[in-house]
């Protein structure tokens, strides 16, 4: 089994209740009361589950090492015991954007978008992993699954910076966005 | 399922009949007569089958718009007729390549290597089809999985290739490699 690999299932259960869970571009996920976030493959629903997401976490595609050295430094680990706010945010983006070559996607992503750049302004306050599906065996509904945690009075900034993203020439890419909020009960 | 999924099975049954198999570096494979390339997940080995390596076609990783100009315009589909030969390559890099970010892996790769325009040198005659492996669910024994066709009379050209390719500075980070030749008997 590939160690990077995490199932997020929504259902019954789980150790994050869904606050809400907003459909921005395309179609809503089921709504569900909690999310379960699993290591490795859950290949079949268990009992109360609605839905599984599956994502592996993988080396950078865009940034650079000098990028590499801001994020380092400022970046704040997941699971922090204040942050008890968390999102999971899946996307899919149009196959205009896989088509791209390398350097157009760099160039979107970040010399026109500045998405790097935006997720800076926010840390350490807004922690992320980043989950890839789109080269999963099983044909997967989005593309990425971002899992964020941040204290509660960070929602605000959080909120901001998905405003600040969500504006930018990438994300005319992005053809599905469903954003869920949680909070931790542990 | 994943459409952009293969699978090649290495046992006593397949299209393309085993000529040799020989580690380049580190492990190799244990030797099999034939290999059968399968749409999508072969997930149990069939009767008679040794191994099983699976990969997916994906977006390019380092390829900029000018390199991929000058390849769509050079390159070849693969299973031409006279295309009898091929080798399927697996290869693994070190996990000191995959920590270094974007910018420094293409440096290596393309500005120090020439990976894409060693290529391109030997376009149109070989011809050839990248899988991912490292993302995949299960823990697949290699990173990459490469599948080249070409005539007979082009096999020196191919192995005049492979000797410049694994002469660069790009190769130092591979710690496990391959090379199977066949030939199709269809």
């Amino acid at each position: 089994m590939n160690p990077r690999l995490f199932s997020f299932v929504g259902g019954n259960m789980g150790t994050w209740r869904v606050l809400s869970s907003t459909a921005i571009v395309g179609e809503p996920l089921p709504h569900v009361g909690w999310i379960s976030v699993e290591e490795g493959n859950v290949e079949h629903l268990p009992l109360g589950g609605s839905w599984v997401l599956r994502g592996v976490a993988s080396n950078e595609r865009y940034t650079t090492q000098a990028e590499k050295g801001q994020l380092t430094a400022r970046q704040a680990p997941m699971g922090r015991p204040e942050a008890t706010y968390g999102a999971l945010i899946p996307i899919r983006k149009r196959d205009a954007w896989w088509a791209m070559s390398q350097d157009r996607r760099r160039e979107i992503f970040e010399e026109r978008s500045r998405h790097i750049g935006i997720g800076l302004d926010y840390l350490p306050a807004i922690a992320r992993k980043l989950h890839h599906c789109r080269d999963l065996p099983t044909s997967e509904p989005f593309d990425f699954l971002t899992f964020f945690d941040f204290a509660e009075e960070d929602e605000t900034e959080f909120d901001a910076m998905l405003a600040e993203l969500r504006s930018t020439e990438e994300w005319n890419y992005i053809d599905r966005e469903v954003d869920i909020r949680m909070v931790r009960l542990a």
